[in-house]
């Protein structure tokens, strides 16, 4: 009798509801439906002849490690590849500084487990990544959550928010999701600089930070971190923990996604996966990495940036066509999202019900803040995917949002009048 | 500068150790090291020919699909295999019951999340899966212990324990981690009997039910459930949730295990799953369903139960013939694991030394009693693995393990004259 279970459920489980958006996706897998909801990767751009191809390699001459249990750690020839890789920015690390994930979500859940007592503030984004919310809540997390703008966090505000004294922060600083947006260099030496000041750790996560379409390349906050500065360990990492994914530039399907930070705090880490899962799977780790290896992986990354600035801009040109004027919305420079702004007096959510009927989706943004943040709501905002669909059926599904929030908008001047 | 993080971490993980079996795992690789510590399948069983093929076709036809995001639910194609196959057992179950999970450990991860409030006691064997109570701990649970005898759990010393008023039951019904013991089928009815009285929902562990080499299949506690016989909603799942894994069977690397429990909890598993790590790689899960399909897991399971119980039935042999004859050990009809009882006086730990030196290891029998779970301690035991080496290797191991038991017993006897 299930009601056996249900009368044992946990505390920490009374306030989780199922994400808003995972059950959207539900709704909008008719063929019919073009969806701006998900936030899924153009499968037409997955490499599948290397993947054959690694496959093939993999099985015939490494196919007993592949297959069988590994270090909870991660695959070694992995962790070192993206050791590699991400020195490239500055970020000096080696394979001790990282730790494999079940995808970037388990790095947010394994976040919460080693951080988060029930009550402590986390300091977020308004609005910010629902999956971050979702894996904090259920550590019980209290939020403080600091406005963006088009230059990111607002961080002549922060100082204000950090007194309340958050456990940490937890920030998207290139091409933001849900917003697009990316933080201004200038607000990331703020950022850092206050951090130190006020002794409060950053959670920094990248899961787009290749995806750059325009512009150059910012330093990440864990190079700019104040503490590095002090330090001469051989290590850049200090003050700010550094997150990202396979997620966007090989395929999300594997699952794999790796923490960046000092070797003490990944060993703690390490025995929390222990509990966890274990280890992330061999397979999908040897994989990736003979897929990725010599060079593939920034090949394939040049193809992606091609095909999603290209969606992007068909979304910006279909947007000021077919939008009223009094609609606004971000530009973003790289990633997978926009973020739109309704004309006053409009409701995302009662849009969202009245686009389904002309089978075009989207998440009101309402989704993407926190509780109890003492931010504003999200009422007027709806989040915009480009990187799924073909360039026709972007142009397409504009026209229907567009069309319906025009209607929206006349027959809310007929109520007025 | 980490101590910035050190400073901050939850409550929960002080007390979190990095498990025993996992850091030995890293010292008994050296390739002269002949381990029975590890859990690891034998390598040379993997089906790499089929790997290869269902590789090969899942990217060539459904490739776009396997490499993308999918369900928290998991893979439907799979999620109806397992139903079906447990159908088998008389188990009813249609895929709504069954959840994907990362491995069986994330599935105890996710039960510790979904039901243990801090302080909450969790009644588990003595000895029982080092796993579980590392995935438990982290919820802060208590512990207590019924010991175990060669028929499994002592049901007769059940009742008093069930008085503390435990959360619920953790049960590893068929040959057991680490024991190797089976419970029988006379104890099978009282426990579900005593758990019905004192309305104490189970969890049935069970990676290793189809690995049985001798005697008949017992029925599985899901199906004897008493709530089962009084309910008539098509399915056969009331009061105890069941779990089980592909670990053992095709291959650990993939790390994909189940949960087969009322659709109502499976729904609040996956709410909990998409914070944990939105969903179980779906590569791995449709490669899985690919090699598994049309019948091929039933014979590939044929195959790893003569190949281990030639394993099994080396090491009993070697075992009688190089160990001294105080010393006792279980004789499992199935799994992958034996458990030694030493002679009186005798510590596993310090044999466990002796051993490294002798290039044999194991992993010492305290390692899997639940602190203050009111139990025997575990000094005088040690598991042995006999899945995982060669048959030449096993017998090789067990006379130098036998040669150092043997000399730390004259030792012993040489002080105490």
């Amino acid at each position: 009798m299930s009601t056996a279970w249900k009368s044992r459920y946990a505390q920490r489980t009374k306030e989780i509801k199922s994400s808003a958006i995972r059950e959207l996706l539900k709704l909008t897998q008719k063929p019919e439906m073009i969806s701006f909801a998900g936030g899924l990767p153009a499968p037409d751009v997955f490499p599948l002849d290397r993947f054959q191809e690694a496959c093939r390699r993999v099985l015939e001459l490494n196919g007993h490690q592949a297959l069988q249990y590994g270090a909870s750690e991660g695959y070694e020839p992995l962790r070192e590849m993206i050791a590699r890789h991400i020195a490239r920015y500055g970020i000096k690390a080696k394979a001790e500084n990282v730790l494999i994930t079940s995808g970037s979500q388990q790095a947010l859940d394994l976040i919460g487990k080693l951080l988060i007592n029930p009550g402590d503030r986390v300091l977020v984004e308004a609005p910010t990544y629902l999956g971050a919310l979702q894996a904090f809540d259920v550590y019980g997390a209290e939020y403080v959550s600091v406005p963006c703008d088009e230059d990111g966090l607002c961080t002549e505000l922060l100082e204000d928010r950090l007194r309340c004294g958050p456990k940490f922060m937890y920030v998207l600083p290139n091409f933001q999701n849900p917003g697009g947006t990316t933080l201004s260099e200038g607000r990331r030496h703020q950022l850092v600089l206050l951090a130190d000041q006020y002794g409060i750790p950053i959670i920094e996560d990248d899961p787009y930070g290749q995806l750059r379409y325009e512009g150059e390349h910012l330093p990440p906050l864990v190079l700019l971190d104040r503490e590095n500065l002090r330090r001469d360990e051989g290590y850049s990492i200090g003050n700010v923990i550094y997150l990202s994914t396979f997620s966007k530039t090989l395929a999300p399907g594997l699952r794999l996604g790796w923490i960046v930070a000092p070797p003490d705090v990944i060993a703690k880490f390490v025995q929390l996966k222990q509990g966890a899962d274990l280890h992330t799977s061999t397979f999908t780790q040897v994989i990736a990495y003979e897929v990725a290896k010599d060079g593939f992986l920034d090949e394939h990354v040049k193809l992606i940036r091609k095909v999603y600035r290209e969606r992007r801009d068909v979304m910006l040109e279909a947007l000021k066509q077919y939008f009223p004027a009094e609609a606004t919305w971000t530009h973003p420079k790289g990633g997978l999202f926009l973020w739109v702004t309704l004309p006053e007096g409009m409701n995302a959510k009662t849009l969202f019900e009245a686009a389904l009927k002309e089978n075009v989706a989207f998440v009101p943004g309402d989704s993407f803040y926190a509780k109890n943040g003492f931010a504003e709501d999200g009422s007027r905002h709806m989040r915009l995917n480009f990187s799924y669909g073909q360039p026709d059926q972007i142009r397409e599904g504009i026209r229907r949002l567009g069309a319906a929030v025009k209607q929206q908008l006349q027959e809310r001047r007929l109520v007025a009048r």
